[in-house]
């Protein structure tokens, strides 16, 4: 037997309105009755892996090691590998479409790997357009209850992992090149830039910033957190993954400025 | 004592904005402290009786022996009976409006029914519009932790137990009539079609399937899964409770084809 | 040690598309890996104290004895005190901006309090914006598993403490002049007015209310439930929690009195 884990975390993109979310937990607690789930999120937008990978990747570091199943999986049914990657003290399981990788490149990178090929875990018949429920929270529950990972399959060699290409940043010429990561249910944008590397631009908590989306163009101050401007106000600060965001305080600053994620930004000290 | 189980399931129409459901995993707790709660869903649209049964009787196989809670009632208040049914190694507990017959029905059948009349196990005072807070998650708590179902009040023939009608479903001349069971989060159309039924009107997958739904008229190829066509285009295919379904690869179905739940369509093979 | 403490519930405005909610949980369960966390809402609209404290203050009675935790925190980077608040077995904590206030109340009132002074307790590096997982769930996890109240910080006077102002309630010359407290999922609106006032003013179940609110004047039946008037039809009953709410059987009575929370409205007994 391998180690018994405590805790399972799911994060997909099937909603909360049908009963596939409870099926994913009603499979696991069936498998391994003692197990924890937590439900890292259902509302990525349907297929959209890159979403569910940076959510997964800021949220993983605060939960407690475990089994942590991510089904963001447009290609469910066709022959994209199912797998099982191994990092830190934690198991990562999901569909080989990179939706893992920005995670377990978090905790340090991938240590080993498994296609997921022994039918023995899954739950038969297995359907064609539902592995969240017959393969991947069945080998997730195995797992979490003591199943060694050599077990789920064969061992692919890392590099063969599919991994997502991570968001475009560049310093050059004394500004960054980004792009919006993400937006969060307040509507703060959160950019590819870390905060700390703002230093190298000369930037600075005090200053501000010149922001060039597209064709318009807008000064941000630099401050340490949304609440230290007049609400209604924008302000760029690191915010709880010590990323670079920009918030209008008590407002929505993706809808104002219509940023939304995968746009193109310019940033340039302007104080 | 009757025999302990560890997990309650809960169905409502109370939606996430407010404290209702807390408030019903709450009073669970505080009368069973071990139990596991799974939520099922709590977006079924408000006081949609059939809806809620559909969800339940496609998610309840996949949950642990235990406790379902389904509580859409648009009668709570009134004369409406309410029961617990025994059906396999299941307790249902709800109103008698039919919210449940789908699920007991697809583990079996009513073995035993009771209607909930022991006002000793329920929360006081009983509000007039919260049963799922003050009659049904008390008993339910109380049955979980080991009383006995004969406890929770007078025995019913189950025959009396209202059942909603099934979905229409009839073959015939070579063609099937049948109805839009529900519509998922994806937008991908359930119908009230066996996969399996297919063969008796000689469709097969990688042939095609002539739909009419009112005036409109359209062809579709049927397919193991949606992922077996380009995204964008229509497929039908065994969904992964072994329903015909109809789907966009990457978009929704319901929307581009005007099909909600109750819908009536016409299939025939078409190829 | 203190007395250890089975259930954390966490209520917040964070939403369910983000991993705000799931870190939180992974943080308290990393501390206190046996505690079982109930989410009340996460549905508060962003920076809405009132809504969040009202929500709070109706469910917390049927939630197990243990450590409640509400961030609705617009005010979070800022100077605001954090705080832990004890009040019959339980104890509240949350940002000192009102927000638990009404649940304090509503069990009894605040019996000692506590600011959130020992870093010791929270989790490094702590960002400006998300305190609720990097203070309010560490300390909440710490109290939940057995630390005792006392060593989160110094000790505060009860009336130091920030309550939010009741919502008004009036009766005078025979009329009630109040306010919408909350409206639920169902388009339900509450009044600041406890059903059991209404007998000062004479109004009586079977009876009827004349309702101004602006310049709009309705007469609503007042009955024991929703569900003793036709489908469609508006009605005045006592809900689930003791006040005088009015309801459109199956509709959504908001919507179609233009009664948001906070809008003023007279009742006067009208048969």
């Amino acid at each position: 037997m391998g180690t018994t884990r405590d805790c399972i975390s799911l994060l997909t993109d099937y909603g909360y309105e049908d009963g596939f979310v409870a099926a994913c937990h009603g499979v696991a607690a069936r498998i391994a009755p003692a197990v924890r789930v937590i439900d890292v999120t259902h509302l990525v937008p349907a297929g959209d892996v890159r979403r569910g990978g940076a959510v997964l990747a800021q949220t993983v570091p605060y939960l407690p090691d475990g089994v942590h199943v991510a089904v963001v999986d447009p290609g469910v049914g066709t022959s994209r590998r199912a797998v099982a990657i191994a990092a830190a003290e934690r198991i990562f399981v999901g569909p080989d479409n990179g939706v893992l990788s920005w995670a377990v490149a978090a905790v340090g990178g991938p240590e080993r790997a498994f296609a997921l090929t022994n039918e023995d875990l899954w739950l038969h018949p297995v359907s064609s357009t539902f592995h969240g429920r017959d393969i991947f929270m069945p080998v997730a529950g195995h797992l979490a209850a003591g199943t060694p990972l050599e077990s789920v399959g064969e061992e692919l060699p890392v590099e063969r992992l599919v991994t997502l290409p991570e968001p475009s940043s560049r310093v050059i010429d004394g500004r960054i090149d980004a792009e919006v990561v993400s937006v969060d249910r307040f509507g703060n944008v959160q950019l590819s830039v870390r905060a700390a590397d703002l230093a190298q631009v000369g930037a600075r908590v005090g200053g501000a910033l010149a922001v060039e989306a597209g064709r318009r163009q807008f000064t941000v101050p630099l401050r340490d957190t949304f609440a230290s401007v007049p609400p209604g106000e924008l302000v760029a600060y690191s915010d709880s993954v010590g990323q670079l965001a920009v918030a209008v305080n008590s407002g929505d600053a993706a809808e104002r400025l219509g940023l939304p994620p995968g746009a193109q930004v310019r940033l340039t000290p302007s104080a």
